[in-house]
């Protein structure tokens, strides 16, 4: 059963305290889809312009991601992302965005895709993703991402676009500007009253917390000492969560908690390389030991 | 098997953006005895002058908190301290610190307190924390906690201390001063490297992580939405940690990680009331049904 994502494909500069890195391949949708391809067949849907590496496409066709979705403008250039982490790791600046044919983002999903059931949303504009919601009525699971920058310029789609999810993901200083609350609990049950069934808080280094009707709970990152570049990490954890829920085909409440387990041990392999260097080292093999060890850390 | 516990007993006035309130039950080694008297005997070494309400003590005493080495110098005046907290409510101001009697704090035990087994060291000045170990020479495990102040001034007095000790419990932001890395796990682990067989940083809202010979873990905070006032909650986490090692006699990996989690608990109940508040209402029965609670929380 395949897996849906619409969002950005991108080539990043990025610059760390120890290194500076150009033209990666990045983008919400890439690192989403690169990590749900180690639980489900994914359909990636997003544009690119014509410098747009083959050798891209063909990494995410490697592993078994269907690119028909990838819409090539022939005269248009790849949206463009330069950011900088500060010492912490945690905080980063972007020097330069180039929208460019990311900016006239209308996805239209193949036809073989609106049959899909689940369906990820990466962080876009809200009536772009109300448009892509559209096309997938027979969906069963539509969770998706949320950015800053929506939530201060288009209020009224994000709020229809809330009552239309299952599940939304957003970070923590988004829960906290979208609800006025300094409390990241009392934040995540705010927003999961605006609309979603669950609401999933991203904590960056410090993990994630979930607000489901019945339950609250958090899980701590993935404890790693090789921190490269956490570009992507919140894409990446979304991949495999969601990836996992396709797989399984289920999202009860204790298949949702191993889906944000597989999730936090994704995202902790994506950040101890640049782009997707590191994933492009592991198997599913080095997902589940590395799960298994996440697990026996957590039980006590 | 009683605890022993050195460390501060004060008067705080607490201001959070919600309430302020004055001449509350304070101190490290107050909140770290209220919180391991809920597993095993404690006592108490600390010094207060003649203002000390009695009522407090005897709260301590009700508690089975032996405060036999609780010094009252008759001319002098209690530990006050003034602090306001953010709206984030994990970053504080200190408004005004009157140290009085705690600024000579000279701790002599009682020679009953001299063969126990169990010793924490509340933070202070880590010359007078060298002093308090000498005094208890057939000690099977001794922790203690630290804080930025000494950090920047008593750097030889602190180095000695990390090798005598088993245990050191810091803060994240004294973890990263003490080591100039941003990394925590790498942090974590500098610190162990400087002597203690275990290092635990506290990361207040976000948890603890363990670093000890072979294993490195994170367990995160309970979450909870009442959080009324946050002083103390270090010093509760680690009460409810070594009261319930001491409650065993021993810690071994797997004790130390269920210790662990205990703390964790113990604080989550601390802040949800100003001062010892909350901790007066509760249990030893709630504890453990939180503990159960946490516990599934965190199994997948």
């Amino acid at each position: 059963m395949p897996l849906v994502v619409v969002g950005s494909v991108a080539i990043d500069h990025v610059e760390t305290p120890v290194e500076r890195r150009n033209n990666l391949l990045g983008g919400s949708a890439t690192h989403f889809s690169y990590a749900a391809s180690f639980f489900t067949g994914v359909h990636l849907v997003g544009v690119v312009g014509a410098d747009f590496p083959q050798e891209n496409v063909q990494l995410l066709n490697s592993r078994g991601i269907d690119t028909s979705g990838l819409h090539t403008v022939k005269d248009g250039k790849t949206f463009t992302w330069t950011g900088r982490y500060a010492p912490n790791m945690n905080d980063r600046e972007t020097l330069e965005v180039e929208l460019n044919v990311f900016g006239k983002f209308d996805p239209v999903l193949p036809e073989a895709y609106r049959r899909a059931k689940y369906v990820f949303l990466a962080n876009g504009v809200p009536a772009v993703q109300l448009k892509v919601l559209d096309q997938v009525p027979g969906r069963r699971l539509a969770v998706a991402d949320t950015m800053d920058l929506w939530i201060q310029t288009q209020r009224d789609d994000l709020e229809r676009l809330m009552r239309a999810l299952d599940g939304l993901v957003l970070n923590d200083s988004e829960a906290k500007m979208r609800t006025g609350s300094e409390n990241l609990v009392a934040a995540g049950r705010a927003v999961q009253a605006m609309g979603p069934k669950f609401v999933i808080i991203k904590k960056g280094e410090h993990g994630a917390m979930f607000f489901g009707e019945h339950e609250t709970y958090v899980l701590p990152a993935y404890p790693t000492d090789r921190l490269i570049d956490p570009t992507g990490a919140g894409d990446t954890f979304a991949g495999g969560m969601m990836g996992y829920l396709t797989q399984r085909d289920a999202f009860d409440a204790e298949t949702l908690k191993t889906a944000m387990a597989y999730g936090i041990v994704a995202a902790s392999f994506n950040v101890e390389g640049f782009g997707l260097e590191r994933m492009q080292e592991i198997t599913r093999e080095d997902i589940e030991k590395r799960l298994d060890k996440y697990r026996k850390m957590l039980s006590f």
